[in-house]
């Protein structure tokens, strides 16, 4: 992102590379925002073709439509990926990054399908063509609302860890508790299975595939519920008190760098104050 | 509402038009204040025997009495509806609005029924019946109260658009995995299937008419689980977070009711200002 | 409890109906701790044996004992009763009250069965019975920590009715959708029975005794429960905020009430302040 | 903990049972870090041992591989355990301490099993095996990030008991309700039953295995939900306030390293503050 302003603070005539990179890379030109749009367009596309190809019916309908879409798709997403490693200025940086790994990974398996043409790889083809599902997470690119949230998850990330520890104990005691009364004559066929079963009772999923049956079983089942509903609380509050501070520093920020009184120092100004409203001296707008 | 407010700031005798549009349109009157709360009772009513009709022993049994009322009730609204164009100021602008739609959609179903009394569309006719349920709405024009709570959710849409977008990637990728380790044979029929699958065990529901059965599926499941479980923290801390501002606007704005500059009239001072940060004067303590 | 603390102020020589008072209102006496202790371990064991009863095997085998334990409690909360409409200050007051009518309400059943003993109502009798869980209300009587929260809920009021009346709209328009999309052979029946269902699905419990078989239906589900699960943020965030405000005044209460600046009039000062941090000047302690 | 900080200030040379000490209890030198490491991969993988030997394909296959393992486990623990009894300076404190219980619960079953060896017992043996699953709960020694969230739950026991204490009258009179309207033909056999219902139910878990089917017992259930639904905000809100409350009690630690009297040396001033607001001296700005 830096680069593409260096690239637009350049008062020089742009070179061809850099006009494609304005546009590939790009996000200040009509250009640039007009390619973004039709990529998103076609990425959805092309995720909702591999969606409705699972679809039997459908793929027995339009199997030649739906297979020379795939190819269209592929071959448009081969061609921007050779642009991105053309026009970006450090081309290894690009291909050895998130989204570099992500834009070869949603093009491969086309092609792997189609070096392996044998008849018994065709439903392993599916499989790798449903990983072009991750092309999805290129959109993300085009969001920058994301920041303060990803800032407090991030600063969340080491207290959200002890609670998902905790979480896994609990689970981990409950799963085997019930392994121990109900046993597997009442669906808890092991300890896995019990831990599986103990997950989906504490995030109150609660399929009902397996579902205690001794009375006592069912008093430990109501205590995990328990559990996980007054549990849920704690990384709802983190979030929440680590999503506020940022909204916090936000305001802070804005405020700090607009206004300090140069007589008294104080600097928690309101964004239209001309005077300090301590000592009355005009502030520096 | 501005309109409202123009006609009763009027000294001038009213005319009946504008008596019509004090009922209808307005809260101030008593006589408006009744009309309200009749409509209410009217369209709660309404919609309550639509849903009875729906039921079919007492279709059978109330036939008559059901049909007389949805008639009553059309006619009703027909007129209210009739009033509300000819009083309003300006005609278009209110059937363009929205409430205007919903209007008109609430009782334009059962004439056309009437208009069309053929046998055979007797059910579709039911169907846009329903669309009558949308007169509920209407009530939300009664609530003031809604306002700290909408203002809230609107500062925070951007943030709730990118966590929707991301609990999409997840719902979409789960779903996918899911399809290839689960497959056909153990009810992930297809991706679109399996997608619904992951939106009822993300969002914690889990009806269990689809559930993983291989173990590798179960681990799958349990971490969609966990983190369906867990990111449900992140738009309650931005909602928590927003109605939190909200809060502490409306505080500011209650505050300027005590300090308030003498010269300017500025209101917004914090507690600790002895001189007005705009103007500069001295402020009455 | 106003008048507790008026007995316990006067210094005269407290009358018998005083001392009574004083043990079964008062809470500073420690004869009246152990009698509210003893209370709560009597209600608690009551709604047991009601419990149990209704458990067929324990019922059969201990029949006489349940019945005896029946009476005895009755007994015992008749006498408790009847002293606390003699040791009111004013009686009429009390059996108006709140808990006045639990109170009686706990008695009556046992006694209606007895002036009832026609077998044929036996079956009713029990229903009856079962009110006395009404008595475990009681104990709240006993907890003071509560006031923050209940304030908290107070206030949140208006704001979590626009929310229910929001969720209420939801579901009728989700299980109308429902009702005229999946229709009585996928389960639902009428609109009542979608709209129980669209609660189901909507609070995130999902039973699974009524779900969506058509891929239109699964869609609008999906979408049924991505809403339930979004919306659950806003009572989340609402009471959270509220909660917060009243930690606040409750450090702004334990705030203004200790310190004022006599010179400058700022009044948020810190607890252990002794000079103004503004202007200097000694504080008042 | 303080033990160790005494040891590792202590200048003179350390004798061998210090140095067992440190990197048994310590944190700090290279040796106890490496140590700690070793023991949780142990204790997770003795963990891991105990589940899989509870699925029947591989405890089958492996069954001297896995009692080999069992015991490998728990030598090591023991020996482990001895080295603390021995290092630590008052080894009856370390002996009842919590940890010191678990560490002694985590090897005791498999000598248990090794006493009495007669096959009867030996189902009973793997149930006491099972409790090594506390060995797990060792690791949370290793965190210290937990405090703040540890912190603001114990500050807000009181109030999340009162919101338990609400939820279990609730559960408790939807269970007896329910138990009425529906009954034993329902598949509400008995009031704990119903109750165990009412949990599943109010926690939003919905198994579906008890499920309402009278139009009004779907009415009370649809209340039950909206009521779990919507009271979950409550100590979601509790916590969240909590945590704020210890995020601003950590800021102002933070803040004193800023702003200090150069007189008395107090350090938790306002931004604002010019003065010390206990000696009354002017602060450094």
């Amino acid at each position: 992102m830096s680069d593409a302003q260096t690239f637009s603070q350049k008062q020089s005539p742009k070179t061809t590379k850099e006009r494609v990179y304005d546009v590939i890379f790009g996000y200040d030109s009509k250009a640039g925002r007009w390619f973004d749009l039709a990529l998103i367009c076609m990425i959805t596309a092309s995720v909702l073709a591999v969606m409705l190809d699972s679809v039997l019916s459908i793929h027995q309908k339009y199997t030649a439509l739906l297979f020379t879409l795939e190819w269209i798709f592929t071959v448009c997403f081969t061609i921007e990926y050779g642009f991105r490693i053309y026009s970006s200025p450090k081309p290894r940086t690009y291909i050895f990054s998130f989204y570099g790994i992500i834009d070869l990974l949603s093009i491969l398996p086309t092609y792997i399908a189609f070096l392996f043409p044998a008849a018994a790889y065709l439903i392993i083809v599916r499989i790798l063509r449903v990983l072009r599902i991750f092309r999805i997470l290129k959109m993300f690119r085009y969001i920058g609302e994301a920041d303060i949230l990803f800032s407090a998850l991030l600063k969340a990330r080491r207290k959200i860890f002890v609670f998902m520890f905790t979480v896994l104990i609990l689970i981990t005691i409950f799963g085997t508790l019930m392994f121990i009364i109900e046993g597997p004559t009442n669906g808890f066929v092991n300890i896995p299975q019990s831990i599986y079963w103990a997950i989906v009772t504490i995030t109150t999923v609660g399929y009902g595939d397996i579902s205690p049956h001794t009375p006592f079983g069912q008093a430990i089942a109501a205590l995990a519920m328990i559990c996980g509903y007054a549990i849920i609380a704690v990384p709802t509050g983190i979030i929440g008190a680590e999503i506020l501070q940022e909204f916090k520093l936000d305001g802070t920020r804005k405020h700090n760098n607009s206004k300090r009184c140069g007589e008294c120092g104080l600097d928690s100004h309101a964004n239209d104050a001309s005077f300090c409203r301590v000592c009355g001296s005009k502030l520096a707008s």
